[in-house]
């Protein structure tokens, strides 16, 4: 019997290949419209740069900006650590691919066991329907998972309501609330939520602007490891000005705590 | 008769020096306890930036690692050109004092006259009532103006009822909003609003944790020129846990319009 690895562990592989510099293989599988996921980008230079820090393996900070749209295929992650510290580090990173580079990204890691457990959130837990009342994959028209196969990638759950947008219809609140699981039932860890936290639609679409939204800037804070099991996911915007947006992204563990917050800044797609 | 220049302007001036080098003079009256407030090191940072674009001189989105405390005096700001772009360019930059990293950004700066107008923000601006009944600098005891220069620098006018940080109160919420004024009536600017982001008293004040909140990052966007006249700030956190807190900022200006929003992680103080 050969134990498979989970999916989101083979697309996030990185090898080292010289003095701060890893080897990555992006998969097409994260594709969405014409580009690859910048969550899924995120998610292979955080690997990286944990490879790159063993003692202080997990994401506290991690600002990324991204410069130019990623394909599938090789990669280069060059790591170059900015400050060493006892409990945290600092390092900016590079994700390459031939001559373009990618994303531009400065992070801070830790070793998030060892941060003490006082929590004085205000934050309150999203309520969520129960899944099996909620929207999913299963109910999304298939020009939406061929024009999206990221979406193929995980489990995410709509409440009814917010669904609309997979029909071309919006609430015009600005947000988005989910239930999220890795395929392969891949638990969550602090390099699993960088992805989390741009998995869902933009939130333009629950706008009624429903087009390709490249991100130019995303900034996430991984506050805890995650619990075992679903996650829930919410995302919203305060203000569309300019023709960008800012995005906001709180996941949350199965135990009902606060673990990583996102925010990001945005293109808006054009009105439709 | 000369024209003086305002205290903000001369105190955030870099000169070149040399290929992507900028020096300035970091100034005593930014302190706040121990260190220099990162907000004004922000703006020299940003200032530097804006000298090396001069085409793109407005910062969209600015990320900065604080890794370690900057002092008064000399300081050299390193810029790099990532992605020369026709509407944005992203560089990254460095604060250097001696042999020490300040801080570490990454950026992204246009000319902010060129985005479109069209706003669709949901938004609201904070209502605060008028200034003449606020409680500003006159009512704040001696010792906490002796403990922070910065407050000096600037009018930071409080509602009655969220002022109470100043004598030891504090309402629980995790919020503060201020009328904001730098001296000299120097009206707001894009890169004077990196530091108006970061100007207030940590949020934890009002959680009753009074002492210093080191930030660890900070991300801002820049949204729209403000207008001139009176800005209004507003902070707050939801997530106070493992010894860090969130602390989110909007900027509004005299017009109504949200023009900057910021998140950063900062250290939690000890409870008292």
């Amino acid at each position: 019997m050969t134990t498979q690895r989970a999916e989101f562990d083979a697309d996030t592989t990185v090898t080292p290949a010289g003095a701060g510099r890893y080897a990555a293989q992006l998969a097409p599988g994260w594709k969405v419209g014409g580009g690859l996921n910048g969550g899924y980008q995120l998610a292979v230079i955080g690997t990286a740069i944990s490879a790159h820090l063993p003692e202080k393996p997990d994401p506290v900070a991690i600002s990324a900006y991204f410069l130019s749209a990623a394909e599938a295929g090789p990669a280069t992650v060059d790591v170059e650590v900015k400050r060493a510290g006892g409990r945290m580090s600092t390092v900016a990173a590079e994700m390459t691919q031939g001559d373009a580079t990618r994303v531009s990204v400065l992070a801070t890691y830790s070793d998030l066991d060892r941060f003490d457990g006082d929590v004085r959130t205000t934050a309150v837990e999203p309520e969520l329907p129960p899944r099996e009342e909620c929207v999913g994959r299963a109910d999304v028209p298939s020009y939406v998972l061929e024009m999206a196969p990221l979406m193929s990638r995980f489990d995410m759950l709509f409440p009814r309501e917010q669904s609309g947008w997979t029909v071309g219809e919006h609430t015009g609140e600005g947000r988005f609330q989910a239930w999220f699981r890795l395929a392969d039932d891949r638990e969550p860890d602090p390099l699993a939520l960088l992805l989390v936290l741009d998995a869902l639609p933009p939130v333009t679409f629950d706008l009624g602007l429903v087009g390709w939204a490249p991100t130019l800037e995303l900034s996430a804070h991984v506050r805890a490891k995650p619990a075992p099991g679903w996650l829930k996911v919410q995302h919203h915007t305060r203000n569309l000005a300019g023709g960008m947006f800012e995005e906001d992204c709180e996941v949350w563990d199965s135990t009902g705590r606060l673990v990583a917050q996102s925010r990001q800044l945005a293109l808006a797609p054009r009105a439709s």
